[in-house]
């Protein structure tokens, strides 16, 4: 995908995203690999709601910024992408965004990792909760490090999830599934509480994964516990 | 209705079910059949909020790529459109979704099977759930065929909700009502319970039924447990 | 208000209502006096967030088509517009939904007529629940006819709300208030309990209703209960 | 910002507080202080979702309506806009809404003053809750007096939500931000309970603010409160 049209990608997530209220003020930040070495990202205190092509800043894989990019600065929270890009090359685009109700989760310390909807066990196995770390700090890069590794969605402690993607949409389609996984076990709590789907099924799940066209291995922690 | 303007109405609703959020990233699969030997349908792994008239792929009756589709792949749930078409003549239209609410109902292992709203009684019956299925295996056909025979509306345990209708919008619309009583159930159930209508009150909607022109009759076993 | 500008308000209304899911499928109804004899009213059937001006219908005030309308049917429930009609000479138009808390409310049981936000207070005096009755059945009337006196917003038990207004917008956001109280007074329930105002708080807000312009009084039996 | 870029702000403003579902109906009111004694806002009564630059007003800083505003009064609540911008020369524009579940906490009672999620405590400290007071009267300026001095949100007690910014998009921000933390306080207590930051992590947070480049100081209430 050349610039022109990861910029105008990279707006059209953002927009949704506040639409769907992942994110809402100036929460959130986005990013898209260009290339090896560059990277299209969301300014620092822009509501991304409202956020345009020309707003976008370009930086090199080390956060500084290039010189063909007047506009803005890249957000605070941009050290957490590069360190995703840095783990993972299958990776080209990151999310970070606030879902209420998957952050609500965190701030009761109920995690997100049960085997419960098909979906999310195909395409993501379950999602970790990275330890709480100070915003735009290093702790914040080094919370997330270890999942990076064999996760592609991840909850922050009392802050925030963390979706990475082969391409942009990717990651969004993550962060909704995500957002939706939690809003589900929660009316499931209300109503008595979650039933998680039994080891049986999950390894029946994990069989049909190559229908979807799913090459990558589900995080080998929740193939352990959840089909034993 | 023509090829042309059934793509345009199917369009309209995978919008409009992405927007009203019963889908999110890439979930959900919607068809129309055209014709006995004809089925317009969702192409695998798409965004149903972004998709497009020309993205919709046309299958026979045993789902297999009629010539003149070029574009992508029907879903691998299409099976189950396909169980519904046999099994019912009068079924134009399918709609799989995945709305939070009711499928939180179903992970809970709640059933959204009773007697309250006069707006789902009339039309519905009532809503039975079907036993979990590895998706995108015959399970799932074998677990809806016994409800497909008398309910147009169902939950499929763990994962979603299938809706039959006469057309695309008959079919959405049944989807609606379906997330709708669930949310109201689960607000009463949040307020000390729910109060079900009386097996009188029961008789006395179902002999009004013929007031909004419904010919189909209702569910035998749902009629029984209701009335009596 | 002319036919074609209450033709346009009124599809408008309809449309936002359905964005702003006071309704969904087919559900609810909506009507304007536009004369003493001439009722302007959602067809049959129709799904509100797809109505277009020609779609509404004419009736006289018992509800039999005009010989110039010629689309469609009214809706089965326009008797009970009727019936406010023929009540109160000020309402000019009504508007029918299934707001999902408000309903919820009634679902449990649970009334809608404590004095708690000053703005329902000041405006409604408190929202009734009108018994429980037979859609498209003279029972609907009979169950509203004694609250259509003296209240413009009411809960009808299993069903919907009922809002009478000085015109189509004003009968609108009094739905919208009914149901953003509703989800107010859920919250509150869920976090421990709704903490009512004092009598003497309740006296203080009706002495400063002129302030609103707020001619009509309030209802008796509201105000007796909540001022001693 | 001249007048016309102004009015188009401040109505872009109004209806995205509609659409997103901080108020309905004619509830709210939001202006912007133009010099030192002219302030614009919104005429009372109106549904700021369908509100139109030419539908604001302009008083002086007393609240008197100026000889070149002809259309309509502004709202009886302007009198705690004023009071804000009184007692602080670096507020520029003020939102009053009524957010559901940020005013269902204060009609269970229940603070939102705890440190729990870092966007909120690095922006906002945390936020008081004024008492009740009679909406339209001398009361509500008394009770919001001495938290304006200190804090850029507040609650007020069965009614809403007040917000001060520099500039009118960062007024709604912070609108945005205390709903979205309302919210997920309203998750984590349904989840068994919010598990707050500890005093230590407050500490190193207050220490980052100046990466946003944030130099008004926390209210000192809080700091004491959360840092000890």
């Amino acid at each position: 995908m050349d610039e022109k049209n990861a910029r105008k990608a990279l707006v059209e997530v953002c927009q949704l995203a506040y639409q769907r209220r992942y994110i809402c003020g100036t929460e959130g930040n986005f990013s898209v690999r260009l290339a090896d070495d560059v990277v299209l990202t969301t300014p620092k205190g822009a509501c991304k709601g409202r956020v345009q092509p020309e707003d976008l800043v370009l930086t090199n894989i080390n956060g500084e910024l290039l010189p063909n990019s007047l506009n803005g600065n890249p957000s605070t929270e941009l050290a957490m992408h590069l360190t995703a890009y840095n783990i993972r090359p299958d990776i080209k685009a990151v999310v970070h965004a606030h879902p209420t109700c998957a952050v609500g989760f965190t701030v009761a310390g109920v995690a997100l990792d049960q085997a419960v909807l098909p979906e999310v066990i195909c395409t993501l196995g379950s999602i970790p909760t990275a330890s709480y770390a100070t915003p735009s700090t290093k702790e914040v890069s080094d919370s997330i490090e270890k999942y990076v590794k064999e996760y592609d969605v991840m909850m922050m402690d009392h802050h925030g999830a963390l979706c990475l993607g082969s391409d942009i949409w990717d990651a969004f389609y993550k962060l909704e599934t995500l957002e939706h996984y939690a809003e589900t076990m929660l009316v499931a709590h209300l109503l008595g509480g979650v039933k998680p789907l039994s080891s049986e099924q999950v390894r029946k799940l994990i069989a049909v994964r190559g229908v979807y066209g799913l090459a990558r291995p589900l995080p080998q922690e929740f193939v352990a516990r959840s089909t034993n």
